[in-house]
Formats: structure tokens, C-alpha cells, sequence
């Protein structure tokens, strides 16, 4: 019998531990292609202390939760486990449940979208959607095309399957079409498999815009053309302050697109609750993948959202919301306006966040430091691109601290700005730090 | 501007819909690479089937729960919710909750494991956790090694990586050590990269035997010899029904083994709570995973969780477990000597499940068929090993059903197996169906 050991690491036996900091790993050899491009964001370190009271963080996509009636729902959980608990306790089918995966037709219907509850597919929340398409799809080297900007939580998970993401610019109306045509065009011409287009039509994260009624038929038209199926990520489209939902990109193309949905942010996230609709054929690959990575999602976690939609008034929590968000979101452009006039943003008709252009100069990963030093975080924008692309912006979050906290999250910022401002006057630059890192989701940048 | 437009399949524009069997998949040339190894069981069709209220499924791992307390559990749920609602119900730590970890630290003691809280990563169930570890180690080609035969979701998890899986033989001690050697030292001379030894070490998945304590610092040096990282899946260590549980193999090495353990079979799998145990710098890239994977395990299970630890006898729940099964693996095994004198088996002394060996000449996978026509319904051998093998053999599972129910299901089978006899002994054969085939998990195979 022949052997060749091979030792772990560059010592013989089992390595001693040391100092965090210095001890070597010894599997540094083993991991796998893929596990190289996985790091620690820079950011995250910054985002321990940002959690800290006295920080105002206008960098999490956290939901503000207090307005839950709590006391309705612990009925909820009661209620769930007494009743039905042998089934709530058990496992479940790899798909979901039968019973919520019906409901969820009636939450879909609300952006028009018309669907058999056999083409749902549960998952543990929509994060875990964006990961089962990736992997049924997406080869290595494969291009996933992507807004810029995009949800960081989305790029990790193209880069986690070692996609390229080619980004298309969206304006006010969302992704533009003409910039799609001419990229999907280049990308064919030089012989690039484009799998996936990615695209959160509405309320975007980080933008803040929506795809236009107009623009939705022109895009998936364009997809269409090319071959490449649509993944829509939904988590905010009925979080829209001033209108009714405009009709989803699924409701407009069945076999096209793969829509992915989430309680998430209607709700609760605390169930890790989402979905996704999809073809006949990709529903199949997708509940087998799902069965692979997980077995199946929660039964407790999915009766408990089905009961509550079945015995609370799901939609008036959803209308509180957007109450609520819409108050915020008028307290940060108020904010904005008063204490950053130099700077440039959109005004959100839904959602979470604004995107915000610095004046001209500022870094935001450069900047950011020194924000936290002063009490205030935010997510850089370079975390919204694939390829370092974006520190001129940063994302600010009106989601989860009070009106008031925003106001002086704001005017802590502005000051930042302003000595910032003060550096690049002085020096030509705020900080120097190399533009182009890769980062991974910061474990609260939702 | 170029364009090469790549029309889905091989019809222009929207594919039509048409009845489900004969409809084209228009995605079916985008897929990766990793999804085309991806299938439905062949026995998922005749799972469905015996799920039936009158068929004795001998089949499903599901743990019986009838014996929980539910109204205890009820008031857990509502506390939860009532008492720690903001927390619960919104998204948490990647790494899962601390105080959570911590009392992992105290269930892992009853197998003589010290670990920190920081080494502990909480999965959605154990079965996440594999696909986790497997994500970060396996580059397609890859090869794991596993016990031959080898938990059928382990296998499917490392078949979605495209890893080669190589089964070593175990026998009533568990993994051979000298079979171990010699695979992989043929392994290494070969050049083949091995990156992990999958192994259940504890009342094993299908073949109820347990690694003696003997055996396992004997395999660990084996392991370390080769830089072969240990993957130790442990479901099942705390439900011995004769003794007290044997050291864990990470009890005896802190940087060699990944440990994964699961509330599913000592509580309740409805949560979808799991864990992994796993070198500092390994954790690391786990918590990565996961957070590209799910972004964070729920809290609301997990707190659930946390809180029934607390505050309820977990440790007289898993006594009673005990008793529980072993009442049921007596009467499998007693029901198997009086009516399948003709077979082999084990006599498990923990855990679901007895691996029977048919009389010479009968195919469990072509017989299942058959059996389930009889109602009642089992798990082939082939679904638990990488290359098809296994077909004399078939698992059959006494967690679920009631002593009595147990009885009539094999009284049932042994009907089934005196009919194959026959057919073989007319025909030389019971079926005819080629062998090899490869098979994905079915839902409720754990």
C-alpha cells in the first residue's frame, strides 16, 4: 500500500492555538475555489461598534418592529403549538406548506400577479431564494448582469458561485433599457453566457427608485431577446408611501422571470419567511436544491405566518408600515435638506433607503471611520458594487431609528462631511485609501 | 452595437404551456453544470404514496413527537413572543444567538466536547451545516469520503458539489480503520485530493452501529495522517438505549473534526435548529457561508429554542426519547425474527434505524414497488450509497410508527419478500432493473 501523507498546514501533528491574530489555519490548503473570495467585509468591524446606543445607524435594513402587536401574535405562537403542534414541531415538505403557499397568491395578487400555488417554493427568507437560483444557474465564470447599484446581499451571493456581475446604470425610472440592450449586446458579442438578470424593481436597495410601468415590458422584452431569465427581488414593493404597487415584471412574463418575495419586511424577519415563484420546470430544480441545502424550511416558522395571515389583519400592519416608513423617510430629506445641501439624493416613494451622492471629493469608505467616531454609521456605497465602484455615495436607512434619531444621525453627518470637506480642501484628499476592494454583506447591511 | 441574440430552447419567444409531462423546459440550456446532476428520487413517487394513512411506513426518519409536551411548549412559544418579541421576531446574528450557543456548549458536554460559544455556528437544522462545511471545502472532483453505506442526505449535499464520494466499509464496530488506510493511501498515490471523511459516528444512518471508543483516536490519526478534515454528523449520539454516550470524536481532537449536532431528534425538528462545531478559522468561513446562504438562522426559532432549555426538563425529554424508541427497536427486531427469519440485521443500540440484508437474490429497490402495493413501505440500500450498491440491502426505520404498527409493517414486508422469493426462484430473478442508478434524497428520507 503506497501512502503520501499530506500534513495540514506547514507543521506536522495538531497545530497549537495561539493568538487569534497569529495562529495559522491549518486548512488553508482545503478550502474550496470559491471560499478564497469570501472575507470579512471591511466594514463589519465598524458595523459591531455602529450597534453600540450610541450610534445612530442609518446603515441596517433592519424593520422597525415596535408597532407589532405583540400581544396578538405570542396568541399567534400559542396558538400554533397547542393546536398544531405535531405538525408545527415536525418536518415538512421540501416546497413549503401547502396552506401558505396558497396565502402567498394572495399577498402576490396584490401586484397583479396571477399564480398556482404549485409554482411557490418557501425559503428561508428570500436570501435563501437568491442563493437556490444562483446555484441551479450560475457556473463559474458565468455573468449575472446587475443594477448599479445593487443589493450587497445579492453580489455576495454571485460572487459566493464566482459569477462576474456586469452592472447596468438605472436613473429615476429604474433600470434603463437602452443600457441593458447595449450591454446583454456587448456581453453576447464577445461570448459571455449571461444567466441571470438581477433587478429589484421597486423601492430599490440602495437607490431608492422604482422600474416604471413604462420601462417593465421593455425589459423583459430585452431578457427575452437574450435568453436570459429575470430574477426579480421583491422585499419592498408594498411599501410604497404615495401609490398603489405598479404590477410586478412576473406578472407580465410567467415562463421569464423567477420572483422572489419575502415577510420579511411586510412583517417579521425573525421567521426567516420568503419565497419564490417560479416556471414549472425551474420550481422543480429549486425545491430539489432547497432540499439539499436545508432539507425543508420551518413548519413552526411557516404556520406561524400562515395563521397570522389567516387571523390578523395582515394588510392593515402592511398600511401602518408605510405610515410609519413614510414619516421617517420625510424626516431624513428634511434632515438632508437642512444640514448636507452640497449633497445630492433621491427622494424614495417607498422603501427603506436613500442613496445619497457626496459632494465632490468625499469617499465614503474613507469617511466612514471617522462617522462612526463622531456617532453616526451608514453603508459606503462601494458595498453595492461588484468592483469597488460607488465610494462617492453612501446608503442612509430611515427604516428602524425614530424620526428624531434621524435628524440627529443627519446633523452628526454633516458635521463629518464638513470636516472632511476641510481635509480635501487642505490636502486633495479625505483619507487615500485604495478604491476597488472587495467586500462581502456586512451581517446587518440588509 | 453587436447582437447575438440567444433565444430560449429552441423556440423563438414565449414558450407555450401545455400539459406538464410534455412541456419543454426553456431554461434547460441555462443551467449550471452542478444542476444537471440533480434528480428527483425514484422513490419519491412512491414516498407520496406512502404517506398514506394505510400504508406502515417503515420508511421516513421523522421523530415521534406525540409524547411532547405541547401545552408546555405552547406557553415557550408565547413567552417568546410576548416577553422577547422585538428580538425574536427580527433579524439576528449570522453566527446564531449567544446565549443559544452557550447552552449548545452544555448539550455537548453529555459527549465530553469543551468548546467556546465562539466556536458554535447555528444552522438551519444539522442539514444546512452540510452543505455549509461541504460549500467551503469541495471544488467539484473533490473527493469525500464516507462509511459505506452513508447517510442519503450527506450524499445528496455532496453530489450538488460534484464531489466524488468513496465509501469505506464499516462493520458492527463502525468505520473500518484499516479499510480507511488503505483508501486513502490508494487515494493519495492516485493525486486525488480528499477533503473531508464524512462519518455518522454514533448509531449510525442506515446501519444503526456506533464507532467503538476504541476505534475512534485510531481513525482521527488516520484523518490527521492524510490532512483529511473529519466531518462528524451526530443526530443520534444522545439516544443510546443501553448506556451513556461515547466521547465525540471532537471531544479528542479540537482542529481535526467539524461537528455537526441537531435539536431534530432530541426535541424537534419543526425549528430547523442545528449547529456546527468547527476549528477558528473554519468557523469563520462557516459563518460566511451562512450569511451569504440565509443571512441569519431565525430567532424566533432559536429563541424558542434557548427558552425550552431554560426553562423546561430537556434532559428527561431525551430520557424518555430513549425509552420511547428502544420499546419500538424491540419491536422491529422482534417482529423481524419471527417473520423474516431468511434476512440479516443489526441490533441497534440507539437511534431510528435497522439495516436488514434480504435473503440472497432479492433487489429492496426493485421489491419497493411491490411493497408498497402490500402498504408498506421502506428505504432501498441503493439510496445510501454514491454508486448504486446497496440494492440487497434495505433500511428500515422504527422512530415513527407504534410497536404495533411496527409489527404489521414487517408482518407486511415479509408477505412482499415471500413473493419476491418465489419470482426468483421461478424467474432467477425478482425484477430486472438495472442497477446504478443515482438517487436524490426524498423529502422525508433523513
Amino acid at each position: 500500500m503506497t501512502q503520501q501523507p499530506m500534513p495540514r498546514g506547514t507543521t506536522s501533528g495538531t497545530p497549537t492555538s495561539s493568538a487569534a491574530g497569529t495562529r495559522l489555519d491549518p486548512w488553508l490548503g482545503s478550502y474550496a475555489e470559491r471560499t478564497h473570495g469570501m472575507r470579512s467585509s471591511e466594514i463589519r468591524a465598524l458595523f459591531a461598534v455602529a450597534n453600540r446606543p450610541e450610534v445612530v445607524s442609518l446603515a441596517g435594513g433592519m424593520p422597525f418592529l415596535d408597532g407589532l402587536p405583540l400581544d396578538v401574535l405570542s396568541d399567534v405562537a400559542a396558538r400554533v403549538v397547542a393546536e398544531r403542534g405535531l405538525q408545527a414541531l415536525q418536518y415538512g415538505s421540501g416546497q413549503g406548506d401547502q396552506a401558505l403557499r396558497e396565502q402567498i397568491l394572495d399577498v402576490m395578487a396584490l401586484e397583479g400577479i396571477e399564480a398556482h400555488p404549485d409554482d411557490v417554493v418557501v425559503t428561508t427568507g428570500s436570501q435563501q431564494a437568491l442563493d437556490l437560483v444562483t446555484r441551479v444557474f450560475v457556473d463559474p465564470g458565468d455573468v449575472v448582469v446587475a443594477e448599479a447599484p445593487s443589493y450587497v446581499g445579492a453580489l455576495g451571493v454571485f460572487r459566493a458561485y464566482q459569477a462576474d456581475v456586469v452592472h447596468v446604470p438605472l436613473d429615476e425610472h429604474g433600470l434603463v433599457p437602452e443600457a441593458l440592450e447595449e450591454t446583454l449586446g456587448a456581453l453576447a458579442a464577445a461570448g459571455r453566457r449571461v444567466k441571470l438578470l438581477y433587478t429589484v424593481p421597486n423601492f430599490h436597495n440602495p437607490a431608492g427608485v422604482s422600474m416604471t410601468p413604462e420601462r417593465r415590458p421593455r425589459i423583459l422584452e430585452i431578457a427575452r431577446r437574450y435568453g436570459v431569465l429575470v430574477l426579480e427581488d421583491n422585499p419592498y414593493g408594498l411599501l410604497g408611501f404615495d401609490r398603489e404597487p405598479w404590477p410586478a415584471l412576473r406578472s407580465l412574463d410567467d415562463d421569464g422571470v423567477v420572483y422572489l418575495g419575502s415577510f420579511s419586511k411586510t412583517f417579521a424577519p425573525g421567521y426567516r419567511v420568503g419565497w419564490a415563484v417560479a416556471p414549472h420546470a425551474v420550481r422543480e430544480k429549486l425545491v430539489l436544491a432547497s432540499e439539499s441545502a436545508i432539507l425543508c424550511p420551518s413548519n413552526a416558522a411557516q404556520i406561524s405566518i400562515s395563521t397570522y395571515l389567516a387571523t390578523c389583519d395582515w394588510r392593515g400592519q402592511i398600511k401602518s408600515y408605510r405610515e410609519l416608513y413614510r414619516e421617517r423617510r420625510d424626516a431624513m430629506i428634511s434632515a438632508l435638506t437642512e444640514h448636507l445641501p452640497d449633497a445630492t439624493w433621491n427622494v424614495p416613494d417607498g422603501g427603506f433607503y436613500t442613496w445619497v451622492r457626496l459632494p465632490a471629493g468625499l469617499d465614503a469608505k474613507d469617511m466612514l471611520p471617522r462617522a462612526v467616531t463622531a456617532r453616526v454609521a451608514y453603508v459606503p456605497g462601494t458595498a453595492f458594487y461588484y468592483d469597488g465602484a460607488g465610494a462617492d455615495h453612501m446608503r442612509l436607512s430611515y427604516c428602524y431609528p425614530t424620526p428624531e434619531r434621524i435628524r440627529e444621525g443627519v446633523r452628526r453627518l454633516a458635521g463629518v462631511v464638513a470636516g472632511e470637506r476641510e481635509l480635501v480642501e487642505l490636502f486633495g484628499t479625505g483619507g487615500g485609501r485604495a478604491r476597488g476592494d472587495v467586500q462581502t454583506p456586512a451581517p446587518d447591511a440588509f
